[in-house]
């Protein structure tokens, strides 16, 4: 049985709660949260007790913390936590700085305690099928990777302002599914963006649509677009074309309805909100950092892994501002 | 809150359980199983205590039973808890045979206890949208119904002799699925049936394979078909043609994944396991009875909905048999 | 180069007339028609002449006739061509009464000529891909076969009077597709029919809605629903269910365009027109006629075919007016 | 009625030359080519005549000509034709220089007569019905268009040499696409290529997979991919994603069956041709340069159109090739 503890009990917070109190091999001990209600609420639907994070993070009793707090607290807890022995899983990213995260992940390294970042979508069933198919050579060698990913709305424009810009806060998630598709790291990086959503968002220095090109050393293609509306629902795909085929996938709708009249075939949208399109992502993601820890195994993905997707968010956003391509 | 127990702690009788542990407006007080092993780890799982039959029959403090022992006890326990006051979830069917659902349902309705039959599929999020779409007029006058159910394999022989046959044992959902959305009475039956899947099943007296069609008095139409044998996954497939159009609801595939090459696109099989396929409408199901409890609404699907499912069943029967027609 | 006549140059007789025209291997030579101006314009059309039916079945330069006459005129057109020796193609049914074909099909084999029925759908390219893995045993033993078949909208009551019914008139299509697909002949026929649709065509004597179960001597089952009216357009698909699996053909959307908004994914309604969603189903069928004439081959569909479908129709209106099965 | 003249009789010319002797409003007069059995086969088939270009070019009685010869001749053609009042439809491109594309539409501005380009996926039923659907506003505000281009397989390198490359040669299609879409001029432009389809392709200096990414000056935004070889068929697909919603077109399948088995459910490969995939596209190109003739609109796409989409292949070719955006 792995104890844990839980540092932030806002939305994502609730679901790895959740999750870990339900998972046969964990038990969630305490709960942190600066918003005394949230962490007794969840503390109270998970049998767990309330603590400061400081106490947590000083437990002897506790093997693990889930990070969930604000981004800016990421690598200062990451640090903590490792130096008080304490196994890590964080909400993605580390930080919005590259080279903060550096010097955090060598903090780890010193420290030797696993860690592992919260890029859930890894481990969404459909992905995870897609990679696993295409780690078994159904695509053959993979040359062109797609990633689709627009929100429903744009969140409200003061979180855009201490977001880091969408390429950061929004498609780190696409270029971290990028890097795990492609199995190589990108070394060119060309990008565009505008704000064509909420002219809101433009007026604070952000885009809200944007799209991206990656290449890596030995050609291998990538191409990511992300939209902060999207009429239909939450659309998330992913599609690898290779020397033998091409294996994709595609949305969850919200039923298997369809309506066929005069106006032709309508099936239902698609799940509109990232926590139900991906709660199966974030049960899985739990029990392979459960499984590692278990193992002995290093914990993915992993630091060096939101480090990675980091950079390639800070040369997209440098190449959509510059209008040039960056080359890493 | 409403306090439960549980008879039968079998494989049906456990989602039941958990159902109720995890459901805000009801508690799990007690399980009961001839299998003590069954009832003991159920408990545990969900916080409840081990107790006999009678005892949560005859306990006071408990509000509601939920029957899921087998079918042949289902009779003798609604009526019991009945007679003791609990308000009654039972899984399908009533009884075998439809002279012991006709006394049952009238100790019940003396009783004056709230009864609720288990036909889940009626709660499936998918077939319920259709059936709200259909209620609100979508596909104007419903004329032809269409049930399509696939089991992925046979029973064991064993359990086919003691089922009461394919129309009692399988068909019944499809039955009641027909009368929910033709929203009318048949009152002529056709059926066919064939031993053709597993031919031990056909000498045990029993079809695998069978479809029927049902007319109604205002001349609407359902025609059904099912097989016990469907090598892509638990075939689950309704639809409503109407004045106004079509609805219907497909499959619920195991992923959203295509793999695409020189063979063609290849989707997932769907869904294998019934408990899978169907575990959101157990959710839905409980909830619904628990929310009839709350408000004194009648619980629905009722015992006459199981009663005449099993007059259709018993009709099919007659009908597959004699190679007739049967008017009801 | 196989010389050709047209025996009407109505809807049906214009798409064969062009094809002929338009295929390699045969010639139009002439066209008759009882209206003067459709024989005039299909032949301008075609580079064909206008003769009279008598002169087309006389003329010892014409080897094959296309009868395309309405339905009353088919059985003594097929006996006065097959006398004079021509091969014939005949629109299906060969006669609404199946005395009257039995006697037309003893005529032909006296003569001795090859006789095809215009079935023109066991030629379309998705239901005769399906025909072709069936075959090939993609489906291993066929165990099911589900015909849905809905026309856009129902025809004039004027013709419904004069049809033979919707069994013989529409669903002889569908019931040969039965026959086509189960490979085997039905020896129990159960059918149920309402006028849903439009009240005249009940009045008229007909139905407009209707179900049919047929079963085969080894136990294998195809249901068929038919509907005069389909708000989204033609549809016709088929399934075959079987021991290693499950082989269908959907419909033909008339575009790949889907449209996603808040309410939904919209498709394209089906293909509307029988003449566009069949049109490469004409034109194989006539190719399977000259190429059976070409090589000597039986043509398929034969008389028989015709005859046994005309069976099938007889029996399923019996069992509909009478609420009784039908043993053949 | 329209007189016209096809100048080369190669695969692409006898599409044309079919299209043209089928179509109501146009004759096929003459037909030329360098093969002189290319010309006279054609010829035969379509009751044309054998001439050379410039008799063709020279006949008075000529009202337009179809430019279906090697890409080389095509500018001296169309200045040719021009100088002689022969209104003009060609194949794309116009050339493969962008200066030698202003030169001539310069003379053909100045001679005053109508010129098409053959950019024939706009008139895809398919993409026609999302540019209708996109005109019409049902995707409002167009802010990303994706276009996915893959080829079933690769050309002859000999091919290859002489073609301009995968830029000019097979993206200039998909430039055109997301011009049409866009419906407003892009002045960025980023691509990135490779060779991994081919090797030979890659020491011929070309590049077999390829992406692009455009901005328009409003930010409107474009991407576009592309390779040589697709094993699944002929993969061809748009989608325009906008403020209210998301139109796309998809592939078209050889035929609407599916079969499932434990394998999951497989459909066909996608059409494999072309000319089987865009043969209702060149019936409405050459319906729509004649409608335009008829009543004397400009015909669209016009020249311009060659010379803007050539300009972003030529971009497209420089970005790729020097790792740097270019901005026009």
């Amino acid at each position: 049985m792995i104890r844990m503890g839980l540092l932030g009990a806002g939305r994502i917070g609730r679901i790895h709660g959740h999750n870990v109190a339900a998972h046969p091999r964990a038990e969630l001990v305490a709960v942190a949260d600066a918003v005394a209600q949230a962490a007794e609420a969840l503390a109270a639907e998970t049998n767990a007790r309330v603590a400061s994070i400081d106490a947590i993070v000083g437990d002897p009793n506790i093997d693990a913390v889930l990070i969930c707090t604000p981004t800016d607290m990421h690598a200062d807890l990451i640090e903590a936590a490792a130096k008080a022995g304490k196994a890590v899983f964080c909400e993605k990213p580390v930080d919005l700085g590259s080279d903060r995260i550096r010097t955090c992940l060598s903090v780890v390294a010193k420290a030797g305690t696993p860690l592992m970042i919260g890029f859930n979508r890894r481990f969404d069933p459909n992905f995870a099928s897609v990679k696993r198919r295409v780690a078994a050579g159904e695509a053959g060698n993979v040359e062109l990777v797609t990633v689709i990913s627009r929100d429903p709305g744009p969140p409200p424009v003061e979180y855009v302002k201490r977001s880091g810009g969408l390429f950061r806060d929004m498609m780190i998630h696409d270029l971290d599914m990028a890097r795990f598709l492609l199995d190589e790291e990108p070394v060119e990086v060309h990008a565009v963006g505008s704000s064509l959503v909420d002219p809101a968002i433009g007026q604070a220095g952000d885009v809200d649509t944007a799209a991206v090109l990656l290449k890596t050393a030995s050609g291998k293609i990538a191409q990511i677009s992300n939209s902060r509306r999207a009429t239909y629902g939450y659309d998330q795909r992913i599609e690898v074309h290779g020397s033998k085929g091409m294996i994709r996938a595609g949305n969850v709708h919200t039923t298997t309805v369809e309506v066929a009249n005069g106006a032709g075939f309508q099936a239902d949208p698609v799940q509109n909100f990232f926590l139900e399109r991906y709660a199966a992502a974030y049960r899985e993601e739990l029990a392979a950092f459960l499984e590692a820890l278990a193992t002995g195994a290093s914990p993915s993905p992993s630091g060096e892994d939101g480090l990675r997707a980091q950079i390639l968010a800070d040369a997209a956003t440098e190449s959509a501002q510059t209008g040039k391509a960056v080359r890493l």
